[in-house]
């Protein structure tokens, strides 16, 4: 079961302007950020509300480090915006097996490491209406591994 | 303040087809269906999660009615996708008037109607780093005038 909207992915050009951006106009503050060598992005979390599954909504600032990234890839073709929106999950390994059962393409066999020590994976937005979708599981309330 | 993340715009050909696919694929189901003559458009909302604002987080399914409206054309040119994010608020006149002194362009001079009779505004595109950003302040609770 898919539980909240996890966070909204937007990619920018300049993390620490668009960081500056979301905190002076709509007073939003940064919970974390970190380096995904893997994704190749430097990313800032800006926690918005709680939800009532126990987690919480984020908008996710991600600015590509390489030019082969796949968010440097998206950012030359379509400039700034919104990259891909992400459901929250207790399981994230079952949802992504249940949905690919759909016959919706699920990109990573297995699920890989997102923010703050969260598994995740991504649909295909070719099967999912033109949306790049993540799901996520968060880390073990208290594990701050990835903090 | 903005307090939530309130929705995810997602622009679809066929409204039909496309809760079908959020229904099939993840479980979610329809909260509310709108027309909305003066956006041009046809809806649906998912309700996702509840938020500790005391309010919802949903996605909704925008198809546009008329070849003219801001999101026909913005169809043409994107094909199908996240369209717009909505952040909820219980002032949306406050806020809009305090972000526009930010030097933000705020797209209407007195908020409109959106979903389930709430007010709305949006912000530029181009001074949000590309995201088409919505203001919203939800109907008085009780207030089922929308539905």
């Amino acid at each position: 079961m898919l539980t909240r909207i996890d966070h909204i992915g937007i990619a920018c050009r300049d993390l620490e302007a668009t960081v500056d951006f979301y905190s002076r106009t709509y007073g939003f503050e940064v919970f974390h950020t970190e380096v995904n060598q893997e994704q190749g992005v430097r990313e800032a979390m800006l926690r918005i509300n709680g939800t009532d599954d126990g987690g919480a909504s984020y908008l996710q600032l991600l600015e590509p480090i390489r030019e082969d990234s796949t968010v440097a890839k998206w950012l030359a073709k379509n400039g700034e915006g919104v990259h891909h929106i992400a459901f929250g999950t207790a399981d994230v390994d079952g949802e992504a097996a249940a949905i690919r059962d759909k016959g919706v393409r699920v990109l990573y066999d297995e699920p890989r490491r997102g923010s703050m020590g969260s598994r995740i994976t991504f649909l295909h937005p070719k099967d999912c209406h033109g949306v790049l979708t993540e799901l996520v599981t968060a880390a073990t309330p208290g594990d701050d591994e990835g903090r």
